[in-house]
């Protein structure tokens, strides 16, 4: 006998009849024996109407308030999910984060959680209930209802089996599973049966949306076993997110390749060469809220350089504004922009035992006529800015060179020399 | 300064314009130096699609998770209406029944209130907030969501008018006060300025929906001054309720005229007129769940009588099968059924001083050829059962009777004999 958490999504729940069988499927699990939490998040559209709602009266409401608005999509699924459980002959009870209690700072719309009371669930199971809980809520010390921010339902569910300290924490999706990159780009994609931790944060931080990126590090931090499913398929193993690498010694060296379409590069001409020049570039822009990603500077030539780094597409405006603003504390620089430019990435914890990789990436695209515009690495990944246009033909050229449609250990492995 | 409760129902919150309207309306109260505690219901609509999401799921869905899940329409509202007050320039705070806290017994569904902690609220006011209370739920002991049931909204009003020992409570709908008949039959129907209690208890229980009949029972045992007004007009002064009788010597013996459309008559001939027959006839409907209004008992010839009782017209078919059911044990009965009564009424404190006004409702309804089929009294009402085709009439005749079109005090007073 397991103790279970699941979490399911809002397009799992919704419509009745899809928590009907989200229902079904957690009744199967109990009848197997296990002890089961599950956590929900609202109906899929129902967190956007009641933001809608909220805005139709105020540009930008009150933080306490709207999470007062918002928290009940999650809380109308724990209902009607306890409902349906009942009809399928299951005992279950539901719980709001204030009831649980998941207490949490009171930083409303981004609250952090502080502390789950685990005692009641605890007690509940025991009676032999299916507990469900809402997600993407809590409470504060004062009583008020917070919320964790967008996807904070998938850090619910991990917090839960932290605390419980559950056998499995299952997030169940639209997708099946962790895959070695993108199959509407890829067709021989495949999925990952394991990945690690790391790798999960890259890929995340990379704009895989399988799992929010907060809930992958809790659960690397607590250890978490986590499982990423699919909720429309039946009888998936899904993608296991594990601390410890695997033990095939056939592991391949690259897990999968991510992408970010929406990237734009801007690139300061001139800056003078001496130092905290780059932060006074680069300090205006971090005030103006937008997060640099990438940045290059250029080797200087004389007592001036080349500084370019890039943003997202949506900020370019406000990065330039925020350029234009700090001129005369800078000098006069110019600025050239690109907004058609994308991220691809590889990311594999086995290449810090294979330097060869930057090699093959660079080589493949090279002999592709793929401008490399630039270039940033960590430990496990490195990243190249490239034109939009050559997105998917980088992908999948990158795809094949690493072997990726091939299952570990059943051929020759990555291919790179 | 004063301290108000005051209650919007679902139409005056339909739409984020409406809870403008409403923010406007508080905001001119707290300028004017009041407190002002504001208690919500959810917004038109809201709470039958919650019940029909509920009920595509589960055909008698668990009381406990219906709660949780339609307690969520109130919740929706008060956050609305706090950044709406936000918008219009005046402090707001939000409470939810288990945030004040409203403690209540665990009848889920139909939740009656044991205790209001107003020690918060109390807080708030002296911090210049408007607060905004959830109407119609509460908490139980074990931290479980209740509602109070259909139109529990104002009661939460009251109880809190009454924890709070506010000097109104303003209950705010969709009509301007309450009339000496329905304006829809009776053209020259007048607002009246004050009502009493027992008054508006009759009314209530009689059909009209201004108020919910629990929320006048808790304002009457409180003594809470309770005040109905229209939520779209400007400036009217409503319809004060009150426990002590209108010092005005002038006083009409009748306040108003009330009806319910929706009757049926069953008449049991030839019941045996012995002990205990009534009981066996009317239990077997009681127990199948319908309300028995009127009963009237024919004085017997020989040794058998005929037994005649209304109910709602909705239930007669499930009183017929009840009687139908009991037939073996009562004997052979003949059941007659008439599903076209309808129900008049005169209600007044006044009558118990003025024992004439029988006679005089009698009378007016014979001169127009109205045919009484049964009569029920109690202190301060009379009813009648009539054809249906005559409800009309009856009322228009009997409110010129009672002389309800005029204003007390400035003519003949009623003109009955």
């Amino acid at each position: 006998m397991a103790l279970i958490v699941q979490k399911y999504g809002g397009t799992s729940v919704g419509s009745p009849e899809r928590i009907g069988n989200v229902a079904r499927r957690v009744a199967g699990f109990q009848a197997q024996g296990h002890q089961v939490v599950v956590v929900v998040s609202a109906m899929s559209g129902e967190t956007n109407r009641l933001i809608g709602l909220a805005r139709e009266i105020a540009m930008d409401p009150d933080p306490r308030e709207l999470d007062v608005v918002v928290a009940t999509g999650e809380q109308v699924t724990i209902g009607l999910l306890c409902m349906a459980l009942h009809a399928a002959g299951v005992k279950a009870r539901s719980y709001t984060g204030s009831q649980v209690r998941i207490l949490t700072d009171s930083a409303h719309t981004k609250a952090r959680i502080l502390n789950i009371d685990e005692a009641p669930i605890r007690a509940d199971l025991e009676r032999g209930n299916v507990v469900v809980v809402a997600g993407f809520q809590g409470v504060d010390e004062r009583g008020s209802i917070t919320t964790l921010g967008r996807g904070g339902s998938d850090t619910t569910a991990v917090a839960l089996a932290a605390a419980l300290r559950a056998d499995e924490c299952q997030i169940y999706t639209d997708v099946d599973g962790v895959y070695t990159a993108d199959p509407r780009i890829v067709p021989q994609a495949r999925k990952l049966d394991r990945i690690t931790f790391e790798e999960m944060l890259e890929l995340a931080s990379l704009g895989s949306k399988v799992l929010q990126i907060r809930s992958v590090e809790f659960a690397g931090k607590y250890k978490v076993r986590l499982r990423v499913l699919s909720s429309f398929a039946q009888g998936g193993e899904g993608t296991l997110i594990t601390v410890e690498e695997t033990q095939n010694m056939e592991r391949p060296v690259i897990s999968g390749i991510a992408f970010n379409r929406d990237e734009a590069k801007l690139t300061v001409l001139g800056v003078p060469d001496r130092p905290g020049v780059a932060y006074r570039i680069l300090g205006p822009v971090a005030e103006a809220n937008v997060d640099v990603d990438m940045i290059v500077q250029n080797a200087g030539h004389d007592a001036a350089t080349d500084l370019s780094f890039t943003v997202s597409r949506g900020d370019l405006g406000k990065a330039v504004k925020a350029l234009e603003a700090a001129r005369g504390e800078i000098g006069d620089l110019v600025v050239e922009t690109d907004s058609s430019m994308a991220k691809v990435s590889v990311v594999g914890v086995g290449m810090r035992s294979h330097p060869g990789v930057a090699a093959t990436m660079f080589r493949t695209l090279g002999e592709e006529g793929i401008n490399i515009q630039m270039i940033a690495t960590s430990e496990i990944r490195i990243s190249v800015a490239i034109e939009e246009k050559y997105l998917e033909l980088a992908v999948r050229v990158l795809h094949q060179a690493f072997g990726l449609e091939q299952i570990p250990g059943a051929g020759e492995g990555a291919n790179h020399r």
